[in-house]
């Protein structure tokens, strides 16, 4: 009786909306570009969190900056909620449409306007994909530096939406790292220039603030990418362990030497495995865990670096070590590497990956965890990680047509989030938080620094209607979220020591 | 007859404001750190920008967490504005006191509680000073990058607020690039933690907000910051070059060549001929500018890149290059480089630096317009500066006891900044707003923009008294600003390229 209810109240503010929306954007925004049909639609009811949906009001399909201004100055005129998408591959739901919200797609905008040779700098449009920009810069020799495992279809909007990493941000930043300038339209429909091509902006620092604003404080409308050199050279060398603790021990000592590796990434034996079905690598199936990691510079820097990487790992204990000699011999190390996600896929139909970061100290603590409570719960967990950031990847598998087990995937996710914020790490490395960890928020910040979030976010959009319910929980929400929570607040291991 | 009464009105509020606050104050902090005495007060009224003073309500140097807090709440309670100051090297006024404001002293804060070896980072008190860092991790060959030229004074908290550089951020990034987590007390006495160890914190990134704040937005309690590995080697190179052009391109073509040096500084004829007087470091007093270069990294990295960068050198037709071999001569290089200051303060009794910063293409047609500007304004101009990542210091050399010269050596450097602001540059580099160039803000920025500004301070500080005045300016200053500019808002070089 309730749900019917509800669903009568959303249908008549859903006809309203239209009533009121549909004549208004189509002062501007020409008919084609407005999408209302249910088969239209269906294609933006997710992201690539799959397993949550929600089909919105209306997708707008913009593609000029003056048409984004509209579309604001409409919806904030009618109180219609906002959600800005870029190519829709985001993990944790960030860009599913809100109930009876304009959908704001940026796709049309895929211009790389201006490359900057001297300042090592290009204007782009948010809708541009990441690849794209490397791509069009390589004739010069030179890359944009953030490459998440969807770098041939995301956008770089949406880098900058999530803050988005890679494999290679441990030596060269995430997409905060490397943008110099962003164009934003407010929830106003105003239009704001913030950061710049100097190193320092005056003011406060809005180019960090909107990075990683997962669109609740505005929509991104044009992005000045930072450019760097393709190093001379890069070698990738891949090592196995027997056990996990020396593995774990081989990563704190590269880094503990001073050498920052372009990338620093380990895989567990299970990973190990399902790789090397699908891929055929040449990977150590019997290891415990494998290392990979790459140097680059100059041809005597990484030479020196290579030897010195080298000497830890013969004093771990590592075996089969291979060290590409040609970017062909990289690439078949990293392609299967990248191939894990596929790889996952075929040992079950649902892969709830986990993107929680740690101290690189706790490494090899909290995967022994892992593995317990995995069996605690009677679901395979893989690990799969950036190791050199300690941003961790466990990927919990699973069959979501089997309602308990995704019940157990569920909670299971909640506690090594929880472990990760016990030792001193932190919910999200490079995912963000959308819907999927809202609640771990709760676990994360106390209800003084969400407050913060709220002043904050209602210093950009007072009525909220940019992504809510996204990114920041109510403290009405978190309250819920310990008064129902599994342990009831306690930490999961309350003898673990924090880093 | 107007002062008078403003003077009255304000000695009125000044002691309501005592006979309020003491009271409340001496509830939790003991009488000795409670400063009301003129004679006391007196050595708190400026930072280093000295020209402008202002005696503060009182003075508080507080030593627990507790009591900052307790400060916090009784100013929050009583509308009474708090302006917090660390060492008070500052060079904008920015921890100058507001009129019948407190003055939070952290000085008291000067602890370094926890070397974190594994993590390569430390847990320290505000008030810790920026060299006590790099010393006190020195025997684990650690340090901490940020190298303003103030660092045996200046605190790692004012260091936070501003933002700060150095000659090395260039390679090693400013202030917000080198600390990873805050402890933050609000206006309202509330204690909030930002940031994190993880490379990426959840939430929005309220640590790249807070650093570069001055002082507007919380105080700054606690930081963990990054600590650097040593580099293996490290050598320094200095060139001469007969003409500006010829060292303009340059720092251009090493930074084109894909090489990062730790420094890159340059200095026209008249900083070397003042350096050389003082110091006899054996600097080309010839020479149309000196170029001084640092290479560091591994042993072969650095004969590689030093290779590299004499090639370019030798094209550009430098001469008496000087390579130190040992770390006295890098020294020695760097010691005269550092003394610029004082070796200035021989030529003028006043010295306004300005901080604008430019993109690296524009550095050689800048320099050209700024002499230009000197010989209309008839003032010495001397320019040593971070080339590198094109922050300028022109050093405008006057007499303040002069009143015609003060009022150009004033405009000259707003003129300076325009032509800042004009080649897509900005008008802060390091040194941060403050007073000093609160107006230049109105130049810098729209109104939409500052708007965002004040939205953001509101939202954590709602009765605007942290730090009131300051960093941004009012949109009404900025009416009047742009009403009574010398050239009704018209830009100084009207076809000067934008970079």
């Amino acid at each position: 009786m309730d749900t019917t209810m509800n669903s009568n109240i959303a249908a008549n503010i859903r006809t309203q909306r239209l009533a009121s929306l549909i004549p208004m954007l189509s002062q501007m925004i020409p008919d084609h570009a407005i999408l209302s049909e249910p088969e239209q639609l269906k294609a933006y009811e997710c992201d690539a969190f799959t397993t949550m949906r929600q089909m919105p009001l209306l997708t707008v399909l913009p593609d000029t900056i003056e048409q984004v201004q509209h579309v604001m100055r409409c919806c904030h005129a009618l109180d219609i909620p906002v959600v800005a998408r870029g190519a829709g591959t985001g993990l944790t739901a960030g860009s599913m449409p809100v109930e009876n919200g304009v959908l704001l797609g940026m796709n049309k905008f895929d211009k790389i306007h201006d490359i900057d040779l001297h300042n090592r700098s290009a204007w782009i449009d948010p809708g541009v994909r990441n690849q794209a920009v490397s791509d069009a810069t390589a004739p010069y020799n030179l890359y944009f530096a953030p490459d998440p495992s969807s770098q041939l279809a995301c956008s770089v909007g949406g880098n900058v939406a999530e803050n988005a990493g890679g494999v290679h941000c441990l030596k060269y930043g995430l997409t905060v790292h490397n943008i110099l300038e962003l164009d934003v339209i407010t929830i106003e429909g105003e239009r704001i220039t913030i950061g710049g091509q100097a190193l320092d902006a005056a003011g406060y620092d809005l180019l960090a603030l909107m990075t990683g604003s997962e669109g609740l404080l505005g929509i991104i409308v044009g992005i000045r990418v930072k450019l760097l050199a393709k190093p001379a050279s890069a070698r990738v060398l891949l090592a196995a362990f027997a056990t996990i603790e020396d593995a774990g021990n081989a990563i704190a000592e590269i880094i503990g030497a001073g050498i920052i590796p372009a990338g620093l990434e380990m895989i567990d034996q299970k990973g190990i495995q399902a790789i090397e079905a699908l891929m055929h690598a040449g990977y150590p199936v019997n290891a415990a865990a494998v290392v990979i990691c790459e140097l680059d510079g100059s041809v005597k820097e990484v030479e020196d670096e290579l030897n010195s990487v080298l000497t830890i790992l013969h004093r771990l204990n590592a075996s089969d070590i291979q060290i590409s000699t040609n970017e062909a011999e990289s690439k078949r190390i990293w392609a299967a590497r990248k191939a894990a996600f596929p790889a996952l896929a075929c040992l079950a139909p649902d892969n709830y990956v986990m993107d929680g970061t740690i101290p690189r100290r706790a490494l090899a603590q909290v995967w022994t965890k892992i593995n317990l409570l995995a069996d605690e719960y009677q679901l395979l967990v893989v690990n799969v990680f950036h190791a050199g950031d300690g941003n961790m990847h466990p990927s919990i598998l699973f069959d979501s047509s089997d309602e308990d087990q995704h019940k157990r995937a569920t909670e299971l996710g909640t506690r090594i989030l929880e472990l990760c914020v016990q030792v001193g790490g932190t919910i999200s490395g490079e995912h963000g938080i959308g819907l999927e960890k809202i609640n771990q928020m709760c676990l994360q910040f106390t209800n003084n620094e969400i407050s913060q979030f709220h002043a904050l976010k209602s210093a950009f959009d007072s009525k909220a209607l940019l992504n809510p319910g996204k990114q920041i929980p109510t403290l009405a929400r978190c309250t819920e979220f310990h008064s129902m929570h599994i342990h009831n607040g306690e930490m999961p291991f309350p003898h673990l020591e924090r880093f």
